[in-house]
């Protein structure tokens, strides 16, 4: 049992980011799954509707990535999509900028806490988790709208 | 840019496990927060009540942790829980055997390739990854059902 006394390393960056980057496909499919008017304006229970969830994940994804490798934490800056088609292309600008951005993450700044935006303090790799995790929880979110609107949403093993 | 050529290492089974629980912790109070009837029956879009998407994360944890960590991929065997009572005893229950499970599981299983439950192959780590997203994704539906019923549910930051 030598992980009981002496606990082994199991991820790396290149994992995570591909971890990652196949969620965002999904979500991708999930954004694309929704009739325009619905992405911005249909939603369950007085929610936000998907496009704002994909904004929200959009806000965070980019700027987080550029925080835990600088220590300089930036609110994104762009004009609010106010369409399927800009939504998706900010997505794929993103999918590009996170591929070159994340491998230039010093090492050490995974295991450094910092103060995310001057308000969440954890180490840079529980942050980047974090930005991930409440992606898959909005995105199960949009699953139910997807199905309360009778659409099929795209199946949550697939990554590709 | 040593992560580039040098790939590091990011997490050890420890910190995992911490994250996992913490958000077991969540998902705990989740089922908590559902008036008894509407856990085992209420749903939006045609899709399960959250009661039988809790019971699907009692059938993949602990089996989980023991197919990672012995390449004996059994399911899970108990009684399907037919109260919130039954459900939280059995989610308390694996919550102590993974407590005592996990941190046994042999390092060169998170990277090794198996077939769990003989169907899905990916390496331990991916595996585990996987049960955990799943969980988070249906979770994050139950709280469209609590704000459908009008119940605010717990705030998804909260691991605690």
């Amino acid at each position: 049992m030598a992980t009981e006394t002496t606990p082994m390393n199991l991820l790396t960056a290149d994992v995570l980011l591909n971890n990652w980057q196949g969620h965002r496909r999904l979500t991708r499919k999930t954004i694309e799954a929704f009739p325009e008017d619905k992405l911005f304006q249909f939603s369950v229970g007085g929610m936000r509707p998907f496009a704002e969830m994909a904004w929200e994940f959009i806000r965070m994804a980019v700027p987080i990535v550029e925080g835990v490798s600088t220590g300089k934490w930036k609110e994104f800056e762009a004009e609010k999509p106010s369409s399927k088609n800009e939504l998706l292309r900010l997505w794929d600008k993103q999918t590009t900028e996170l591929n070159e951005k994340f491998p230039k993450i010093p090492t050490h700044r995974f295991n450094e806490v910092d103060k995310a935006f001057g308000k969440w303090e954890a180490p840079g790799l529980v942050t980047i988790q974090y930005a991930i995790d409440n992606e898959i929880h909005h995105r199960g979110q949009g699953y139910v709208y997807l199905r309360a609107l009778g659409i099929e949403p795209p199946p949550f093993w697939e990554r590709g």
